[in-house]
């Protein structure tokens, strides 16, 4: 039996993935960081000291931290997984053919920790010890990619996330972020902490422009119900097939489906809400009370299920589902000015290491103020070069084992 | 023994696709034509009677014109046909689960002309005679789509293209034109004028964001010779397949990849350069001039080829292959702000139907005069619509029948 | 007794000043349209007999068009003038102090109507029949502007506009626009038609960043009462300027200050709000229905005035200032893909030229129908290239004499 | 005498006026921090803090420290510089005419340091302790700006800059920065420390959308020499008058304009080109190495100079104009990738205190690195959020009096 299985937002988290910045970040230029989907370039030592902090906050509250890099490195030591994931990760549609082997040779000697550093990072054309064969190996020069960076696998909410006692893998948005799906998978289904647990795999079938699922979205909230919103990163279509697969797989009862207003794109239901505490959330108001709630449960027939649009507002139809009166807000703070920049600066975007008790970026001092108000622990840490990759604590843990509530 | 087949850029054109603007065109708005890759909103019926004398004076200089919406209204009569695209257009990644069979339903019982219709033209909530099941379908408000319109349908020339005996049917670069080429195959598998040819398909293998071709960069210029232009919209990967693919099928015998300047991006290389006679190429010298050209040949193995860089200005690489001493080149015409002006309105994108006639658009006098006095018959067709589309009479003619030169 | 003044927005048209298309569009190119305010080049030549067909329009309804060019260069050919206006306009702010005597000695010898042609079509380094002198000059290559073109200076009616007796001479919102004002005073000051009439300039004062007023924005109704819009390009500050002009000229009584929402910025007021006959306007209800109307009113002391928000919506109060009991309305036609493509054609752009006879844009189809079903006469002109001015029959013409309705 | 001047970029730093963040930088938000001219927002407390790092570095080496908002407070304590400040800022173009007394009133009897602090940081609706009257009063809501923000006074540098004796107030480029250049203006007129200093101000003539100048662009290098950059925010318009003025009044005989590549707009020249001792410059050679040199002198006539466009590049003109047979060159650090990053980070935009010792950001390892084993002094300074603004240590400082070298 395994003890993997995240059960709540707020229950004891247990064991949760991070990613350490690294290489990935250094490639990052003013001139290709908007192609990388990042709004600037960050200092990536300063960032992996803040992100060392977020490490060590969390271990001191008892939570096992994984590596993100170690896990895949680990990974990679097993010849099976290292085939499965170059297959998937350097394939013609990548590289063509003819560098195609000429990589494999390379990269399938190379000790498995500077692999994951590879397959994370990216490679240039000048780090090639070989001179690259074929079309695609001819036209680059110097400081050309062969394989991108993947900057944002920081955020291992978003590339996967657990529901209860399955995992979604994807699929996610933006081509460019892809390729961290299939690192966080060969993860999953090869490393020793994984490979034998069992887990059913609940991503949503039918991958396209069209169906995207991005963690950041995804909340399972205790008592079988899960929260998914519906921005620009994760569509009705995957939605939909979630549902199926959780209510197929006996992973949740009720998925409530929250559509978030179109005037304005926001990345992740959890840059406007995030859950502090068994009855508490803190959220974003100008969004959230726009938020259109619909109810996911099962149909009758196999794999049916029913929709219903909710008629009260979201807060409400989530205190329902979590078995309460009244779900308790703390909104953003500040005046408009500073609730505006707090929003942008994921003040709402807390990890709860236990009911009650949230890890927050020092910067968002009137939302934190707020949140201790109410009676909960706000722990805070630096945020200088972190809150530029425009996620906070809940976007940069992946829970993979938290109690219910 | 077919007459279908694509042998050169200025032989006798035989048989031509193109698309009349239609429904499609008319769901453009300022705020959505940007994601469906148009920079401005055009004027339907005034772009609709140009076209129809586009497709008019193809007729008079004896050109075979096929409307792609008749084509694929023709291959839908054919239930298998209709069963085949139906599927590929709207799966679950689509439209979801539960308003798939409604859909199927709904789209099965159309008349095949009307089904054509929607299928480029899409399909909006307001337009269901049905209310939709699921969480997809019940998201949808009035003008939402369900089924996004196809504008760029009109240029028949990039979601297929001809490469003298066989067709490659994408992958196109921008997700949201994909479903272009899914209506395309389904013409060339199943319509009774292809069906039963055997064409051979040499598409790229393995499509994807770094995988991607598109026919307005693709010209087989004779003698077993093929350019292809590589920049925003066409790959090396794919280039490197489909060269495979055109060797392997016997199709060709040398690809000439022309790898444009990264620091301005053009879609195709035919809106920098068409051939106009034998001997005779219009062209953009700003950018011509910084192409590099890479030559591609069969190798010794079963499926290998070998790459060259070539020394030489692509001109020279051109007319070498093309067995002359030299090309004659026809550059934009009219001082810098002209000359600027004519590129962008598609004056070096015009379609020869025999050597040394070409159609092009009127607005572009200066460079329309000066191959005139190389020679060049110029027909000229209105353009106050079309040209908004940003492609000229090459983008919006699909050959499949032109003779060698 | 002067027989100059505009007195209402649809009784008879008797003069309209109006630019026909020149050397300044020939200068746009994809690359600097956007800083010349373009969305788009255009095929210049086109353009011209578009406007031709206006201009012919206009007279055949007996309206007298002056072509601003040749009123520039009428008024040019007066030497007080052309030193005024040189003055203006080639300072050492925009040549430096060493080009400045070189360029007016050269354009001070040129005859008036080349004159003109060059300060409303820009002068490039290439053009100048001599070495520039002084740092500007001497840093300037063949196509570097050394006076911009200004290829909005077709939009007659936003850089002066006459409200009853007086005339407003900008200023205008964008620092590029600013030189077509100069050029558009030059006449009035110095042309004979206009120099012995006596006008009085209720321009705003204190030009800015923050105050700036565009006839666009204006509409004299009659009866003593003004309309103006405050969105993108006029500023509170610059319409309470003009009110007090207004009052203190005795030109009006009543200002109408209508604030646009702040969410979409659009660029006049008539772009979505124009009067086609005494008691009916066609408007695009998105916008106006959230216009927010402000009521100013002469006030007891000298200079003073009283400001009012009204409590009703903005076509009650024009009502009632136009003692109507209702303004008839039509709003844009077709369904929301088509209103709002025809607003952005300029379908609520018309301009009457007698009460109930307008012109508009011929691919306005779906507009231009309900105005004639309302009893509106609709005169249609060709639009391929105008319209893509983003402007129409409205911006295009600054009515310098109409009678009262 | 006046101990004021600067007579060098590297020599013994006396005097320099800093501006601490404050209340104009709490009001960026994401929405409104792209027309304030900022990429992101800032977190306030601590650019505060490091700002002061700043402040307490420039200190312990026996700079005298002036903060731009105290030296503001102490001249408005002065009832003329009050006046004559507000005429300037709240003239009817900002706030109308009749919010004019209103504002008055109120703001002429606030303390000063309380003024200053507005006047910098800007007024909301909501913070008027009167019902505003006028057009522009009545239609502000709660957060609108009266006064808008000032977050770029933070850059003290830019709006004024001493030249020798003399001194250079604006014209800046964006008429949002504009009113900075009115604050600067009043310490020198009327506070203590310069009021009596007869300080020839040397501004270019004839402030227009083609006139500005930028202090980032100026470096009085020693030897009546000036280095002027002419990129996005000084123009040679500019540059030829300061050089009169500069030549007219005798602070200088030689000005090197250095045109920057147009294909890249790069702020100022201090972004990518600055000297750290009497003979070492760091600079980025992928823009300096395109720099166009022009030479002015004075000429033989009244207020006449020469141009000459040097044939030698940028770095050899200036070392000969410094008396140096070579300068010695550390160009940004690290592989192509941390170069782009660290000029972005203003790697190159450091403060010399004395020959030989300047204050860097922390985060320029690579280059800081570089030019110590240069034999440079790098200081580091934290700058999580002070780089944010796109400024460094240069940009932050206005020395007014410094040693020549």
């Amino acid at each position: 039996m395994t003890d993997l299985g995240v059960h709540s937002e707020t229950g004891r988290l247990r064991e949760v993935i991070v990613h350490r910045p690294d290489l990935s970040l250094r490639r990052l230029t003013p001139d290709n960081c908007h192609d990388l989907l990042f709004d600037d370039v960050i200092w990536v030592k300063r960032a992996r000291q803040e992100h060392d902090v977020l490490v060590d906050t969390l271990r001191e509250r008892g939570v096992k931290v994984h590596l993100f890099g170690e896990l895949l490195g680990e990974t990679l030591a097993d010849e099976t997984a290292r085939q499965w994931l170059l297959e998937r990760r350097i394939g013609p549609d990548m590289v063509g053919y003819d560098m195609g082997p000429q990589l494999r040779d390379w990269l399938g000697q190379m000790p498995a920790a500077e692999l994951a550093d590879r397959l994370i990072g990216g490679i240039t054309r000048a780090e090639l010890p070989f001179a690259p064969d074929g079309l695609f190996g001819q036209t680059l020069l110097g400081q050309d990619f062969v394989l991108p960076p993947l900057p944002n696998q920081l955020f291992t909410r978003d590339s996967s996330c657990w529901i209860y006692g399955s995992v979604s893998v994807g699929p996610m948005f933006w081509p460019a972020r892809r390729p961290e799906t299939a690192n966080a998978e060969a993860i999953y289904r090869f490393h020793p902490r994984f490979r034998d647990a069992g887990i059913p795999f609940v991503t949503p079938d039918n991958p396209g422009m069209h169906c995207s699922l991005e963690g950041g979205d995804v909340m399972p909230i205790g008592g079988g119900v899960v929260l998914v919103g519906m921005g620009e990163r994760s569509t009705p279509q995957a939605v939909g097939s979630l549902a199926r697969n959780l209510f197929a797989t006996g992973q949740a009862s009720h998925v409530i489906a929250a559509l978030m207003p179109r005037d304005r794109s926001f990345m992740h239901l959890d840059t406007v809400f995030t859950l502090c505490d068994h009855d508490l959330a803190t959220m974003y108001p100008p969004v959230v009370d726009r938020i259109r709630p619909f109810s996911i449960r099962p149909g009758e027939g196999e794999r049916s299920v029913t929709v219903t649009e909710e008629k009260r507002p979201f807060v409400e139809v989530v205190a329902e589902a979590m078995g309460l009166k009244k779900l308790r807000i703390v909104a953003t703070g500040g005046d408009g000015y500073e609730a505006e920049r707090e929003q942008w600066d994921d003040g709402n975007n807390v990890v709860a290491v236990e009911p009650g008790v949230v890890i927050g970026y020092d910067r968002n001092v009137y939302t934190n103020t707020l949140l201790r108000r109410a009676g909960v622990e706000v722990i805070t840490i630096e945020s200088a070069e972190l809150s530029r990759g425009r996620g906070g604590g809940h976007c940069m843990t992946c829970p993979i084992a938290r109690d219910p509530v």
